[in-house]
């Protein structure tokens, strides 16, 4: 942690007491398990049916602030009872049948990187919980040369699926800041969103064929690209978080290894300057392949280069434009975008670009060492369209701010745009501030001030981190009682006995 | 009709007698209505019902050659009761709530122009049929400039809203061949893709929220251009085709009228070397805004001009290909993809890409006429990935003639790729052949070889044309039993008493 930090930590944001390191994971006591490991062995084998305190606390709950506080108090209470590797779909919808019976919630279980709760289910009223963990499921199953096409298995961790696609010169081109250990099951099943969406797009538009494993079956959608056969079901199972089926197969778009990455950074010299020049290339082209732009304070807290946290910074505000492909196309783009920008008011930052790239899976990292520091680090992030952008950021940061303020303990608030689209945005907060003596009720007052401020504000409880069970009472605001009532009524039918992740994404009745 | 097409229709293949023009729509009798008007007139005022036999057989069916066929066979038995024209939202709430509770059964009515029984429910378990004209509900509810949002009313036709939002400087870019006559809300409901979406995306891509009066009540979906809070309900609302609800508002995104448009024609030797062209440019761009190419034997009829049937060809395959947007964007674009095309071995064809867009709304026109010739003309459409286009072009190619020869009518089978994405392309069918003793029969058994053709070819039911009555049993096949059940269950959920389009994409029980 360099000095410069720890001082901003203490002189800026009153940070007193480090509560130190986590402690080892034997200091954990768990609860007895209350399942029988031969109960699924039959159906996955000896070894695939975990038991070991080890397995259950690395399968509790997700990679929140709040979770990991809570393992660093040694609170483990959601623990599952046992860790199941299924190898095949077939042993997947026998275990989801086993446990219908038995009445045994399931989590379903990939990179277990959710930030929202996505890994916390309310199994109060059934009689245990497993994770069923889909490392096992780790195969390239078919590349599609000619349509650009792989299918692939869902328990591959991001730099696994590109691995086996790099070997055969291709690439997904998905690549969120929880790429090193998010799975592709889990990119579809909470909508991922990559730093290079705006080039490659969402995970959720790379989905081109899903299989999924349910209580009641399996569902195979997708044919084609896009088809006028009714609703696009693919779209009702992605961002479905593992409470309507388990993916077991997916089919996703690919494009050839890029010949060539380029990463510039660029100043405004305000936010605002900075979010109409991206706004003009989201709806006038041309569209780099990464486009993010930092506010004021992220650009002198100089996150958007974590190696570099604590040097100077020239004011303004930084945005990275990257461009990735053939080598005709990047410069054709480069060259367009950059007339964009210059018009627009930007200044080139020499290496900004280059030094983003090198640290950009790094934020997660850096949050663990603020946490150790003693201070209270976490992100959040909502979307909306371009008119309301500049309103809905001014709205999340003062409901954090004053939430903060209030409970004594004034914080740093930092946002970028992370996401652009023709008609809209993304936002992405960080907030950081001293450790009140109850961090988890500090959190949640602000976390509750700010979703409360996002509803009100026009936007979406979340652009890519999912509902989970944190953010449910907004998003039922936000698709209202109806759109509830046709989510429990997909559930009813694919999950009869609700087993699956009971209490997230759809309220618990 | 051209001396030429009469000559290769008598003698090619072998239409023989010309059954002459429909007649007058007071030829075709109804039966009695069996609703009261008075019924709806207290909702929404006495002249907006509508019981005249003339509105009513104007409410019958849609466009497909069956369709046209049954019309002048003066059978319209599918007539609805009473037409219906509410003039808001909550006066559609209103009739939902009085046809549920008095078990009539309702079909929303946009353009009229489904050519897949989208508009030939199956009340025969009801106390009446009423039609939804939605004609009434015809404004521009919003603009929103910054976003490049529109909020407009589902009644509009095409060109309504075209005119309404060019009086503002923007367009929606939406161009199918129904855009004459279709409204948005059939935009939206039937997920259509029009001629130039491969520039402006499809409709289902251009919808950013949606308002839907049901019989449960309102859903109001799409806080923003793309959302991680859940599965996109945006889009089991896009393709449910009237029978989950009634859209009575939609967000889209337009963009300015484009300042140059630009369509070129280009031949190619064979089919197979237009369509890696066509995948070239799909996949590593540039990317047209219009990019179509006709198989050898739609060139030759040169159907991609219709105002130029007859006349000489040059062999080979004629693509059309269109670029519009800025001027220096198309210029970019059109230098680029001419690299593509050129090194494809694409010839510069003049004039065709100008009389394609001249004509381009001219095709059903054409269909009318050839009936009344005597000749049975139809058309039916697919899309799968491209490692599929090859096999599948001759598979529904084989069928068709195969079937249609064996009843001793052989058909010319013309066909063109519609549409091109990344992964995958749109195949889309002419058959023309002569009309047998019974044309419903002949083109039943020729349709169902089609249509099992494209399942096992790997293809989807439908690109753009829908699903409707007539392609249900293949949907069912399609998305298979539990993709059914799930549609089943978003039905009774929103629409308990089933009068939403009955028998219409979801199959009966």
């Amino acid at each position: 942690m360099p000095d410069a930090v720890l001082a901003l930590l203490r002189d800026g944001l009153g940070v007193r007491s480090a509560p130190g390191e986590p402690g080892p994971l034997e200091a954990i006591s768990l609860a007895e398990p209350r399942l029988e490991a031969d109960l699924f062995r039959p159906v996955i084998g000896h070894d695939n049916v975990h038991a070991d305190p080890e397995s259950r606390i690395r399968h509790t709950r997700g990679k929140s602030t709040p979770d990991l506080l809570r393992l660093r108090a040694r609170e483990a209470s959601d623990a599952p009872d046992l860790v199941l590797l299924p190898g095949s779909h077939d042993e997947v919808l026998e275990l989801l049948s086993l446990c219908s019976d038995r009445r045994i919630a399931v989590v379903p279980f990939g990179g277990g990187t959710s930030v929202v709760g996505g890994l916390e289910p309310s199994a109060g009223g059934f009689d245990g919980l497993v994770a069923l963990d889909l490392r096992r499921l780790d195969a390239l199953v078919a590349l599609d040369e000619e349509s650009w096409l792989a299918t692939l298995e869902p328990g591959l961790r991001g730099p696994q699926a590109e691995e086996l696609l790099g070997a055969r010169g291709y690439t997904v081109g998905h690549f969120p800041q929880s790429f090193e250990y998010a799975t592709l099951g889990g990119f579809a099943a909470a909508r991922s969103s990559g730093q290079a969406s705006a080039g490659y797009g969402r995970f959720d538009e790379l989905v081109l064929g899903l299989q999924v494993a349910a209580p009641a079956g399996t569902l195979s959608l997708g044919r084609a690209p896009k088809s006028a056969a009714g609703p696009d079901l693919r779209q009702l199972i992605l961002g479905s978080e593992g409470a309507f089926g388990v993916i077991t197969s997916l089919t996703v778009q690919v494009r050839p290894v890029p010949e060539r990455r380029t990463y510039e950074g660029w100043r405004f010299s305000s936010f605002v300057e900075g979010i109409a020049a991206m706004r003009a290339l989201a709806q006038g082209g041309p569209r780099p392949t990464v486009l993010r732009l930092s506010d004021e304070v992220e650009t002198a807290m100089n996150l958007a280069r974590p190696g570099e946290i604590g040097g100077s910074d020239g004011g303004g505000c930084l945005a990275i434009v990257g461009y990735e492909g053939a080598v005709d196309d990047v410069e054709a783009r480069r060259a367009g975008a950059e007339r964009v920008l210059l018009s627009a008011g930007g200044v080139a930052v020499p290496d900004a670009g280059e030094a983003w790239a090198r640290d950009r899976y790094r934020g997660p990292y850096l949050r663990d060492a603020l946490l150790d520091a003693g201070a209270l680090v976490e992100t959040l992030e909502t979307v909306t369209f371009w008119s309301s952008v500049p309103g809905l950021y001014e709205a999340v940061s003062t409901a954090l701010r004053d939430s903060l303020t209030a409970q004594g303990t004034p914080p740093a608030i930092l946002c970028h745009v992370s996401h652009v689209y023709p008609t809209g945005a993304s936002l992405y907060f960080t907030v950081a501030c001293a450790e009140a003596d109850d961090p988890l009720a500090q959190w949640h007052a602000a976390k509750t001030a700010a979703s409360d401020a996002i509803l009100a504000g026009g936007g979406s409880i979340s652009h890519h981190h999912g509902v989970g069970r944190d953010h449910v009472p907004w998003y039922e605001r936000e698709v209202g009682s109806l759109g509830v009532g046709v989510l429990r009524a997909v559930k009813a039918q694919l999950d009869p006995a609700g087993i699956l992740n009971p209490g997230v994404l759809i309220p618990l009745p």
